[in-house]
């Protein structure tokens, strides 16, 4: 096992038990501090490392974080990666007198989480959206073509896949719009125009490309993992009137395009490496150029929690884990490079919705209430069957380790009212 | 009528009748020169002037052109387009002597366009494809869902897109090879792996997007003009056979993310504003936010060449007209953002394929050879369903002035065989 990742490895910053950041995560993320300055942090406990201060101290031997963005040492490749966090590990262990012994270096380069803002963690080239929950195509198969059709004859053979807007995704925190559209909500009727009445969620998670490849050169499924950096939390929003109306033939376009938020801390593959599980068996098996040896999914547990303005936290409404995903991340990769596809450091490429096999693993309300039928019912003896405005949307992701956890922050947003002209 | 449009207008620098770049025209572009310096550039007749060296040298008042891209420039909006367009106007005049009559200073900005490498444009944040000729929405729907449900129900109510992938849009005499990729040749058999067999082009064309929104402020059909800085020629080269197999529910991924090429030279909006016409009537009245008042069309002819390695020149096999198309490019950016999502400057918004009202105004091979069942003949007794290794494929369009055209340069591409691993 990597020396970063032991579990008996502790931190001079304390870390409870529940914190998404022990010594053994060290994600990656961009933040700006009260005065305004941005740079590249590292979280640990409730606190961030500055490493572009670290660097400009001496205190890192890297040449990556002058510039408030990942995308260099995205592109920097595995061997940089492991190094840059060696050098974080060995700078927060316990044992380690460096840092921990230096209150001015302290004060420099160590700031409350509490005093910073999130913000992207990379400039994202290009956002892609795959699909690759069986459960998930299955129950919204099962809704609009029947159980009998529920998958698509290409489901079990590909990892279906388009293209989002990389413009409006978001870090956490980023208030949503309800948007305005056009939808059909009568057959029989000309379409209309107004607020979305079925703003939903999509709980999924994302990963960031690392190294890139070039315009007609596919990275075969054997190197894809060399070429991902990182994971986080995806809420991809979607307004499902819209999106049934406006989807045929070329799929959701301004259905999924008002908002997509991410959590802004990037986990690395190196700190999911313990986590590698078993996915889904495969059948049929996948034609060569999808097919990888070894466990290619991760134990990631996930939940999804909603906030109405009456409550005072966010009431559970779903659990899920990421070991679900029938297609893995490497499938994906190779997939989407096959045709010869260039990819970019810093591309984004989401999971899609991640349901699992019982009702309460359902990772979108569409889902989770079967198109409405059957509402969410809370405490406050509110229900829900789609966000309201007010509404808040919490998602929440770790890997329970030996007395640790390896989570990922907060991705959270609230619906605001629908912007109306004037 | 703008000064900078004037017919009689002439440049110093020799223009040819039938050449694209006239003084009337003015298109920006990205170059490089022999020995690697990149530079924005305006194209005039067989010459570059270069934007870098001229803004540099003092004679122009700007600052957008120190670096490499039109990024900053698209961004700044229409007063400071007008206001460049007219130095730069004034500065090839053939009546203006400051730069006519300085040997030293020609020498210095200006460059044959044989000795230049042509870039893109732009840092493409995100490329949008619409789908707005009726002609091709119906021809492709006729032949797979019959002539009855030709139109899907949404698309005379709204212009039908999809999110495309900006990393792959390359600039013209950019090679591509043939994509590999999964298909399903026989519905009864598995899927399989190879080359495409059914590469073909879409001719379309895109416009640059000038200044920026904000997430979930919409850009108003009435202002959406502003946001428009100018336009190129596209081809969006499709994998039918990939593109049939993939495509549901979630449409087009693979089969049109291999490359897009676009032409060179961005033709503003100003230089093309004398060509502005009436398109189609749209009936029915599209929904208020779509509404817009007076021509919005563009009188473009388009002309499509295919050449053969047995071909000395390329063969004609479509002419078309922007003019068909039945979506404007102000109601696309209005439908576009409606959502709230945001736009940047130099996101690339692709028409769709540009199909006219008869057989020879067709945009694509599957509709020229009506999905291959009437093969192109040609004068060396070749035939053609769809693209072969070493084919190349052209486009080209301008707008015919008085005694001059604006044209949009080479859109060009060869396809060639398929990389095989190893």
């Amino acid at each position: 096992m990597d020396e970063t990742t032991q579990p008996e490895l502790r931190s001079f910053i304390p870390v409870k038990p529940d914190s998404d950041f022990p010594i053994q995560n060290l994600p990656y993320g961009v933040f700006r501090r009260v005065d305004g300055r941005r740079a590249v942090g590292v979280a640990i406990g409730d606190q961030v490392l500055d490493l572009t201060e670290a660097e400009s101290a001496g205190l890192l031997k890297t040449s990556y974080f002058g510039e408030p963005s990942l995308n260099a040492f995205m592109g920097a490749g595995r061997e940089v990666w492991r190094s840059v966090r060696a050098q974080v590990s060995q700078l927060l262990r316990e044992d380690v007198t460096t840092l921990r012994d230096d209150a001015d270096m302290r004060d420099r380069v160590l700031v409350p989480q509490s005093e910073v803002t999130m913000e992207l963690p990379a400039e994202i080239g290009d956002y892609t959206d795959f699909y690759s929950s069986r459960e998930h195509a299955t129950n919204v198969g099962t809704m609009f073509r029947g159980a009998d059709n529920a998958l698509m004859p290409n489901w079990l053979h590909l990892p279906v896949a388009y293209h989002g807007r990389a413009s409006s995704v978001v870090p956490t925190g980023t208030a949503v719009h309800r948007p305005c559209g056009q939808t059909r909500p009568n057959d029989e009727e000309p379409p209309v125009f107004g607020p979305s009445r079925l703003v939903d969620f999509e709980l999924e998670m994302g990963f960031f490309v690392g190294p890139g490849s070039t315009l007609g050169n596919p990275i075969p499924v054997e190197n894809a993992a060399d070429h991902i950096f990182g994971m986080v939390l995806v809420n991809d929003w979607s307004a499902r009137d819209i999106q049934k109306w406006e989807y045929q033939p070329l799929g959701p376009f301004l259905a999924k395009n008002f908002a997509t938020t991410i959590s802004p801390w990037v986990v690395t593959m190196d700190a999911l490496e313990p986590f590698r599980c078993a996915g889904p068996t495969q059948d049929p098996e996948p034609l060569p150029y999808l097919r990888s040896s070894g466990p290619q999914a991760f134990d990631i547990q996930l939940e999804v929690g909603l906030k109405t303005p009456k409550m005072q936290t966010a009431a559970s409404i779903a659990h899920s884990n990421f070991k679900y995903m029938y297609w893995s991340v490497v499938q994906q990769l190779a997939h989407h490079t096959v045709t010869g596809c260039n990819v970019r450091p810093g591309d984004l490429m989401a999971s899609g919705t991640i349901s699992g096999p019982d009702k309460g693993s359902r990772g979108s309300l569409l889902e989770l209430t079967w198109r409405g039928t059957e509402p969410l019912q809370f405490e406050t003896g509110e229900e829900r069957k789609f966000m309201q405005d007010g509404d808040e949307l919490w998602l929440s992701g770790y890997c329970q380790g030996e007395g640790y956890r390896v989570g990922f922050g907060e991705c959270r947003g609230e619906v605001l009212p629908a912007k109306t002209r004037g």
